[in-house]
């Protein structure tokens, strides 16, 4: 049991002091005051939120953080393709140093869309699973299972192109995937596998179908990447003759509990589609500007009352894992495609999205995402005495509009701390950071065969000059 | 006299490992070995780069930041002046606090168009300046002058629009802007004052004349906003029936020392003008976005060879002083303005703006920007043993891409070292920190009867619905 003494918490447009009890896992009472029981943590000068969801991630991409260069996905993809594929240690690595970084930003969940080393695909979720408990963050973890090659990805333009068949079958990937299911899916202990096809793309209807099976037998949460780029709507359009949201639609793969990382590119018909459906979109502002992939119109899905969270994507396309970054970016950036600003994303709408929205995205709005007696307690407390959040004004302008360091003090997972003091208090993060220094090495002039393939047609059906 | 060892420098295109001595305020050797004499600083893991330029703030906003909804430019400001005036402390503690977040994220000068305190315009200087000089960053100092009263600043729209004179006279700034040259402009202490006029949309054209006057006898550098929102561009063809760009080019203010923070909306006529006076762009992309002022065209510059520096903006339109997140998201925006990748902005660019860019926008690039034997050494030292800076990879990727934090190890200035061991050694950032939380105070509902008065004024001529 935790008593939080007098911390604030905000009310419909101030804050108030109030104490906390955690009990168990859940929040089991707030009020003015409460009989101090448990251990007592003073929350004096404190912020308390409910915790972010870092709503879509690829945590092995850690390892090519800073080292692609300015590419567009479709490119950029060969790049990190062409990437040792990582063993399992390593996996379990990037699956910790994700939970820190999401952890010290504010989140408590995150949503990994997980690479799967080839031949090692069970031993990846393995290690990712295992660094997520020893973190002690919410995590839902989603193979990132395709079943064609990645040269099918790029739209053919009417050209010839080679397409390699890919090396495991759907069948194989499907019984890989209910597997995985049996082995590592545990609600109760905060580890969730989803179905995350990588995305039409590269995905069969045949694969879909696979995916929507399991997910209804087993309650699964259903997360992929959905028109992220120009080429992937041309390329829908190729594939179905309609865009690729009409597609997933009809082939039953949205619903209430279907989180779509990007969603940059859909029309309003699309929208409209997601609104119907009750799909989330999972906006990852930082890696839509790094990758060129463009703006998200997400003033257009907050309008039309599709539900909208952050994510920080992959640490090779941001390249970094920080929530509050994305909350910033991710609200503001909207400010400059109209000048209503009465539509505006306003501090508190950010931290809802995040929050709420999150936990909506993945059919836990009744269990996390608000301050709220019987829901999990899954809490993040920041220290408003933290050089970056002052002078003070207002602790969630500053939170979201500034540039907060060190500012977490306290994070809980399920009931539990993770982040006491100001550090993490699941994770030897100085051995964490001299691991990662020892395992790694200064890249220079990089190999790029899968790119340098592919550059050429990736030009020419993009009407860029030879 | 300091010795830094065996330091990681950038080359070509990788990295090498050198000495490099510094002597008074100059870098005096670099080379693969040097006798270690002075002071000897441990490069070892440690990324030395020229400091960067935090081209365009506004110091004494900082005891706002967080604390502005979001409102377009032209409201945002009618809150900004409702804050009560600052005592000249405040302004001293908002310089140094500037000073600090931009030393600590990798720049070594800053450009404060300061906000001056209404009566009390030469104290609130000399505070800033006593601020620069205590933090040792060293610093361009411009007064933010203007004889246009606010509500000038909107397009009338052929509306009729109440209109105040401006409290001072032009004679009067203009005088008070030689008395502070003659008082505070000592470039060879590192603190300079510029001429910078608010903006065209306050300012006329006596006042524009009488600062290219005092420029020009005293080699000032001039500064000023240019266009920043589509009203100042409709604003500016109302007063002069032409561009801004073009009017300040034609009264003689555009010349190579002059740098325009924000040139948002300019068209390619504009951008020609640039290159041919060779003024520079000081891009504020965290600031554009906050305000909903749009994406400057800045791929257009650099291919019009017009060159491009970043900045922090004031506190109230970001709202902190991070030069790396400003740099980060001023180099990967623009992305999304073209398919073409190829004129994409790489890291190595990005850091090249910040410093040399910066450099050159003041008529520094001789003395300051680059790693060269015989410059000023204003220098950063990052280290990369640095969580937030690995796995190992690219340094200068890792720098620009991610989410640096705690990664300034030591910086100097005009060759004195003002931070060290990741401290800053200037300035007691605890007791700032305690005094920053004593001096403010958390603010509920701010009273804003300026926005009040213009919003219905500015809906229309926007044509935005009542």
């Amino acid at each position: 049991m935790t008593t939080i003494q007098k911390v604030w918490i905000p009310t419909e447009s101030g804050y108030q002091s109030v104490d906390v009890r955690i009990e168990g896992d859940k929040i089991a009472a707030i009020a003015p005051e409460l009989e101090p029981s448990g251990h007592v943590v003073d929350g004096k000068d404190k912020l308390l939120l409910p915790g972010f969801v870092n709503a879509h991630t690829h945590s092995p991409e850690l390892w090519q953080r800073g080292s692609i260069g300015p590419l567009p996905l479709e490119l950029w993809l060969g790049d990190l393709h062409d990437f040792a594929p990582l063993d399992p240690e390593a996996v379990y690595l990037s699956a910790v140093g994700t939970a820190v970084e999401t952890l010290l930003s504010g989140g408590t969940t995150v949503v990994d869309h997980l690479v799967l080393s080839p031949g090692q695909e069970a031993e990846s979720v393995e290690a990712a699973v295992r660094g997520y408990r020893d973190a002690g963050i919410r995590a839902f973890v989603g193979p990132l299972i395709q079943d064609m090659d990645l040269q099918a990805g790029l739209p053919s333009g009417g050209l010839v192109r080679e397409v390699q068949p890919f090396p495991l079958s759907t069948q194989a990937t499907l019984e890989l995937m209910a597997d995985l299911v049996e082995r590592f899916h545990r609600p109760e202990d905060g580890i969730y596998i989803m179905v995350a096809p990588t995305g039409m793309q590269l995905c069969t209807d045949e694969l879909f179908a696979g995916c929507i099976e399991l997910s209804d037998c087993h309650q699964l949460r259903r997360h992929t990447h959905m028109l992220e780029t120009k080429a992937q709507k041309m390329l829908a359009y190729e594939k179905y003759g309609c865009s690729a949201v009409q597609h997933l639609k009809e082939i039953g793969f949205l619903n209430a509990h279907t989180s779509l990382a990007h969603c940059v590119w859909l029309d309003d018909a699309d929208i409209a589609m997601l609104a119907e459906t009750r799909s989330t979109v999972v906006h990852n502002p930082l890696s839509n500007l790094r990758l060129g992939s463009g703006i998200a119109p997400v003033l257009k899905y907050r309008a039309a009352g599709v539900n909208v969270t952050f994510g920080c994507d992959g640490s090779a396309s941001n390249d970094a894992q920080d929530v509050l970054e994305a909350i910033k970016i991710g609200s503001t950036l909207h400010n400059t495609t109209t000048f209503e600003y009465r539509q505006w994303i306003t501090p508190r709408q950010a931290i809802e999205m995040a929050s709420l929205g999150g936990a909506t995205g993945l059919g836990m709005a009744e269990e996390l995402g608000t301050l709220t007696v019987g829901k999990k307690a899954d809490l993040v407390m920041y220290d408003l005495t933290s050089l970056s959040l002052l002078p003070k004004t207002d602790p969630i302008g500053l939170l979201v509009l500034g540039r907060p360091t060190n500012v977490v003090d306290y994070a809980w997972v399920n009931g539990k701390s993770v982040v006491a003091e100001g550090k993490v208090a699941t994770v030897d993060v100085e051995q964490l950071r001299e691991t990662l220094w020892e395992r790694s090495q200064w890249i220079s002039d990089r190999p790029t065969p899968t790119r340098t393939a592919s550059e050429s047609h990736y030009r020419k059906v993009m009407g860029l000059q030879p």
